[in-house]
């Protein structure tokens, strides 16, 4: 296990990552409607509570929602902004091609090093992948598991405070797994899904035309629209590639081969 | 494996734990109601019994109750007003990320220290987390489960006596397992679930005007109430973020946020 | 494997377990009835069996019955009175958190120490425990259960003999094993299920007055019972905590609690 | 793994192993009956072929009936009765908590050591048990199994001839397996199941008087009868610990608590 | 683990490897009809987006199409007419044998080389194979799909941009392995399934007389026709080894046994 | 590994295997009709082409029939007939008890080999053998089988070629395994099934008389036989130990105790 722990370079988790955060939140958050204020607002008085309270010495707070639809970028946001002297980030990213027993060791660490601060907060990262989670069987790691069962519940030495911030985009899955009651506040992250909220998103991307605005706006009425921001950034990117003129029509049916938009009902 | 030992810090286990005890007794035993007087009245019995029998070297105790319903607390007051001169605590917020070897080393280090005590007092806290279960499979160690199995059935030496008190949310899995029988006595830690429970917790928390208090008499009126102590005494440090005389409402909102409280029927 | 055997302390088999087998004869064996005494006769023709014939040089017997019917003191008490030169006892209780390896070199070692003598006897306690069996699933050691088919079935060398007398909970699961029919005597020990049973222990364990067993004869009257002896000692143990007068009733809500007594069927 | 070998202590499968036979036929080979007569004379068949051809260098047969039906010991007469130069047995007595990885490395030991002689016989004792199998699950070793189907196959070299003797009670699971038809001859090794066999059996055993051979001729009358010539020795021998005169009855009974007579239909 | 990599022979993935993917190109890709022209196109807009866009730095593509349609051979061509300057082949061939935590190591190492470009190109050949999927269980290896699934939406560094090319004959596994939607362009290698496009191939082949292609075109007439680019080129060149004349025979024949061709529906 | 190379003594792979293959070979190949000079036919064309392409550097052929049917026979008489300068046996034979990794090994250096050779020929025998399989489970070895998908596939290095005659009775397992696909050309092995192939079998063999010839020929008339020819052979040596003249009745027992001759339908 040393020579393992060589080999896969486990950095000392020692020390706050705050620059870590800055990565998931380069393109911005943009407040394309009332569902992102919401959970804006539900996060602050969660730092509000970390912050103040001398009863509670544990907060837990799971952001969820579809694939793309800026959880992770919320959670980074929401952690920086809350300013707590510890910062902790635990994302998949950091443990690609780790054992199991690896896994665990270096979730232990970040929490080990959280606790030495008086006031910390962890991210975690897309759970279900901290989990090796597949649907198919399913499989995943139950030695990850119980380490987080447990962690999520045990509460840091006395005097310091822990608020922890999940994303994961199956609440279903959690709740399987009998981790979803351990979140004590549970915020919904949308998809767009008004014609409104996907006018304010095109709009501040500065791609499109007045004109080809007013076709979108045409082309989806009595339509629905389901796209996750981080997906319909991607789209807009890809539209750019286009002549001025014709982006407008190239996402349209970009978000038509996803199945973004149609016609009746939301599959 | 030795190894492994080292760089998993599995810390000698003789000594007594009282003080780890009090960890989960910070926040005080209210006695809110007749289900609390009545566990603490069927844990006498027991304690007297380890105490004074010569017949009986061997007491199994367990408390059943759903998530957060006060289980590990009690099980820590009874434990420490035994007063018996060795007590333990077998708990996994001591074995994050250990194999399920090294999971049962400890707990019998644990048994065989006790074992040196003429009486001794063993917390088996979380047994389900002890067993790694997941109701995903379900996955469980074996390992674990059959050392537990037998050592809740084996006497301690002769003139040596043995208090073993379990906590678990999952009744129903202990009897899959085939261990609830080796619990000789099975006490239920409840959730809240009258008006009147609750606002015997809602008073002493000093958090809410009369004004507040009666509202929520009045709002509960016609609906049930499920709520476990831990979880409730949460919801109220939320709502105390709030001004006073706006909290009896958002303690109101958490509630049914959780589906704590409803009309018709406990789902 | 060598360092593991170091750790597990996994002591020289050798030597004769007598004091070992007493330990679980502590209480003394009670004929509370006919079943009790059968079991004693029937046991009897198999001592006769090994020290006599000269064409059989292995036999085997199983006692089985329900959770706490008193197999394990009956083994020891057989095993005992029947002053075979050497005795060995193959219980779980000396393989706590042992691999299934390790479960197999202790089981192997006590055969081979009975192989070398003349006539002996090894008592296999608690089979089920010793195959790590549990329904869920079910999982079982295979490794373990293996060695012993085959040692069920294997000769002793020329000129030895060979008693094994097993007990289990499980008989069901021994035959799904196919380990049933490598039994030749098969012995029932029964629950307590007649009143008069009953009094018959209550009246030797002297806790009670002789009001108290006429009330216990009276409230029975028209129900059923099922316990096994273990329990109904325990019980009686619990009962004596209370006050003298008290101790029937005591006993009597015990036995509810533990659906040891009911109307109708037995379930 | 060579720390493996020391401590399983394998030892050089080389030699012939003729005494070991011996010890499955102390208690000789009686012919109660056309069923055992057949099984002889189809082995001399066999015998002859692997003596006498020079187009077939392997031959496998296999003996399989129900357990305690005498396979092992037929198995080990038609070995010893054939006087080949090399002979070797294959018992998985001898492979006990063996991992399956040893397991194949015995098993090929053996069949090398045959390949070196001219004219060898392999006697393969109890395959569901050298396989590990078991019907929970079902599991087995695939690693024996594996090398097993390729062994039952694979001609010895150039100029040297085989002959491989297995006994099975798990026809059924060798034909699942694929096995089965591997074995070019397939001998049913009978239980008895006719009175007059029974008496011949009975009559042998010089136990019985002849009062109580007529009295067990009239008990059975209109009965069937299902029990192996192993298990029958075994009871013969019990009742023989009865006086003289009631072991007709002594007999009997243990034959019904063995469901091995009965009246309709055999079970 | 550090002999297994010498044993392995992990070559050091650094430095690009445009020959390598020279190997599947060296049949040339034929435009053989309006499916091949459209997947080039689609892919041009994916190249011009990885070199001009400054918003997204992480470009994820995937070719899917059944068996032998000529997935590899154009996800080489695409990536060769790239001309990005870094470029690296990940495919099963180069990891035959190798333990699920070697292969995420080769995989995680082309990622880390890649990441060291400014911009860089992987094409990932047959994403089944890489996760030793199998239909049978299903069995995989959930170790690299994880690492895999991570890869897919993890950001290259800052100032870094990379495009994936996976190839796959089964979109339904990735599907279900969650790992469809990572891709955010999705192209379609169809098999070849027209007379037109069949000639097409044929005639450019000059194996063919033409009367044995108007031969074909007469034969085909109200039959479908479903086959991929590379096992017909491989019927070609068997055709091929017949006299000249007969060719156009064999091919019919070599088609139909196949299922290739056929009357009624596509099964 | 390198201990478990030692011990299990892989032989360095390199170097032709054309006297194995002999082996295989020793009883010759009976032109018993039509079936077999159609694989013959069949294999010449592809001899051909592996001699002549420039075009195709891979060709894979499959052999599968029934088991005995003489698959493995055939496999070596087209290898050899071939007369490929490098030629390599890979077959379960030399693999016994080997290691999943182990056997990846193997057939991975033989692999390597050819790919030395500028035309090479691998004959992979009984492939569901090599992987393990069987059908209860069904169990199997995934890493050998995904190593065999990828070298099935695999093009050997510019400028050389490789022939890949593959055998198995398991043409449906492999279908499952989708390896069927990466076969391009299959034959059919087929069991004896007219009464004249038999007759030109028996007739060939000199063992029966021609009054026995003509007794077959009559006792046949109206019934189906199905039979392989190595079982065939092996049967017609066993007759061969009975005195002349009834050898054929001896024949038509065999035949029926097997279940390869019945009336009405083949079952
Ligand atoms: N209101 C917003 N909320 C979240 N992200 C936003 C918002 N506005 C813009 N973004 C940008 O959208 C992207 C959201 O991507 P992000 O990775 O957070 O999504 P995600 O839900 O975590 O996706 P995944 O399900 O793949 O983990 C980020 O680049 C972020 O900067
Ligand atoms: N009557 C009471 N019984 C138990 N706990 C009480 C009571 N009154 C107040 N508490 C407090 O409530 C909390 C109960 O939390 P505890 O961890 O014991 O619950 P739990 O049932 O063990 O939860 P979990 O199911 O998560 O293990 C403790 O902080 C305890 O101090
Ligand atoms: N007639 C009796 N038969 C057996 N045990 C008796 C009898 N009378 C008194 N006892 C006492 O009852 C207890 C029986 O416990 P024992 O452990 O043997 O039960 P068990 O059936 O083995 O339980 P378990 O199913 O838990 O293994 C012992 O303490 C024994 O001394
Ligand atoms: N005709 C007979 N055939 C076989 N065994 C006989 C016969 N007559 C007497 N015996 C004796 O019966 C016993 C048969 O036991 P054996 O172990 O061979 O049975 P088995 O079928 O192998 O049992 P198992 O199914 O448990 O392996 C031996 O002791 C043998 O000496
Ligand atoms: N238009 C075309 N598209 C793709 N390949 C072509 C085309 N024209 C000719 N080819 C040739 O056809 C062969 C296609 O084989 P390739 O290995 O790419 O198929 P594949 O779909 O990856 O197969 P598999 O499903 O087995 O992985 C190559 O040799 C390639 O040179
Ligand atoms: N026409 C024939 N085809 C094949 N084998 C023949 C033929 N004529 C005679 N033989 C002989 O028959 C035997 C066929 O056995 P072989 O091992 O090849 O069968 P197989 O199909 O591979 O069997 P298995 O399914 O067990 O692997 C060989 O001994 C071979 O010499
Ligand atoms: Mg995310
Ligand atoms: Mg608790
Ligand atoms: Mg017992
Ligand atoms: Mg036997
Ligand atoms: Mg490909
Ligand atoms: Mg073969």
């Amino acid at each position: 296990d040393f020579l393992h722990g060589l080999q896969h370079d486990i950095k000392p988790a020692f020390g706050s990552s705050k620059e870590e955060l800055d990565v998931f939140l380069c393109q911005g958050i943009l407040t394309w409607g009332e569902p992102v204020s919401r959970v804006l607002t539900d996060s602050a008085l969660v730092i509000s509570q970390i912050k103040n309270s001398d009863q509670t010495s544990l907060i837990t707070m799971l952001l969820e929602g579809p694939p793309g639809a800026g959880k992770t970028a919320l959670a980074a946001k929401i952690a920086k902004g809350s300013d707590l002297p510890f910062m902790k980030l635990c994302t998949p990213e950091n443990m690609i091609g780790y054992t199991e027993a690896a896994k665990c060791q270096v979730i232990k660490k970040i929490f080990d090093d959280a606790y030495k601060s008086p006031l910390s907060c962890i991210v975690m990262d897309d759970i279900e992948r901290l989990l090796d989670y597949v649907p198919v069987g399913p499989r995943f790691s139950n030695l990850v598991l119980q380490a987080m069962l447990v962690l999520l519940k045990k509460n840091p030495p006395q005097g310091h405070k822990l608020l922890i911030i999940g994303t994961t985009s199956r609440k279903d899955v959690l709740r399987d797994f009998e981790m979803l009651p351990l979140f004590k506040t549970v915020a919904h992250v949308s998809a767009i899904s008004t014609c409104d909220q996907l006018l304010t998103v095109l709009d501040s991307s500065e791609v499109f035309t007045d004109k080809e605005l007013q076709e979108v706006h045409r082309k989806l009425d009595g339509r629905w629209l389901f796209i996750g921001i981080k997906t319909l950034l991607a789209l807009i990117d890809m539209a750019k590639q286009m002549e001025s003129g014709l982006r407008a029509d190239k996402l349209m049916n970009l978000l038509e081969d996803l199945n973004a938009i149609g016609y009746n009902q939301v599959p």
